[in-house]
């Protein structure tokens, strides 16, 4: 039993979603090589940088609290990107795969839209305002990346539909 | 390459949220099992029985669509579960195991938030509209779900900072 307190679960979760978003690191510039439609490649190649400002915000709550995070690797994470890769391999480069591209990113969001909420409700309970900004800084992000998401998902659409 | 058409990308989408769903249905009992928070212990309740319930509508979509569904299983999903497993292996019961609880359910719902709403994205274009109005039902329960979770954190929050 590590986890006891509320500052243990804090410290689990911060280290968790960091590692999830070091291993977003890696994979966006796959996912950017294999797309097609040149929205999405510098959808992914925008949010690659973006991510590197959240990891460097994790990095800040981490100094200000004084806080060391604990070397895990983010499973759910693993799964989700094992889930986008494999999608790469099995289709061929084009719109199917573009599409493919879409869920599998959206996927990804969520799992950080939800991370991140439960992380800032965590920091609120624990005092900790700094956190709670900088976190949710993050959140605004990435519920803007899944927007975009969204939308590039309807253009695709309305574009194939009228044979373009 | 096995997917090669949106209509492939569907039924191999409609197969991995089947896999995810039936995967919960196993860990919802756990999960409820775990709570200590009686409000949480019957929200994981009345999500299995609601699980039960849009794994028929997939049946359902299955059936009218005449599709036959892969054999997969979803990683990202697995990933998720042993996420929110180990939580249970690693606290204690009781107020932070609960808090803990409703981070990993809030992000398995959000798994399915996202893949439900590719799903639909997906129907639309193929033009299969039963399938959008019965995935459009099963992503509001998820959305609601997803809700109750959020408004019990906030709750329980509340309960604790008064000392109860």
């Amino acid at each position: 039993m590590t986890t006891k307190t509320l500052q243990d679960l804090y410290i689990h979760s911060l280290s968790d979603i960091y590692s999830a978003e070091k291993q977003m690191t890696k994979s966006l510039p796959k996912m950017a090589r294999a797309s097609t439609n040149p929205g999405l490649r510098s959808a992914f190649e925008a949010h690659l940088e973006e991510t590197q400002g959240q990891i460097g915000r994790i990095d800040q709550v981490v100094e200000a609290g004084g806080i060391k995070l604990k070397r895990i690797k983010c499973v759910a994470m693993e799964g989700l990107i094992e889930e986008g890769l494999e999608q790469i391999d099995e289709i061929e480069k084009g719109p199917v795969l573009d599409t493919a591209l879409i869920a599998a990113a959206q996927k990804v969001e969520h799992y950080e839209i939800a991370a991140y909420g439960s992380l800032i409700a965590l920091a609120k309970q624990l005092g900790e305002t700094d956190a709670v900004k900088l976190l949710g800084d993050t959140l605004k992000e990435e519920k803007a990346t899944d927007e975009k998401l969204s939308l590039l998902a309807e253009e695709k659409q309305a574009a194939e539909a009228l044979g373009k």
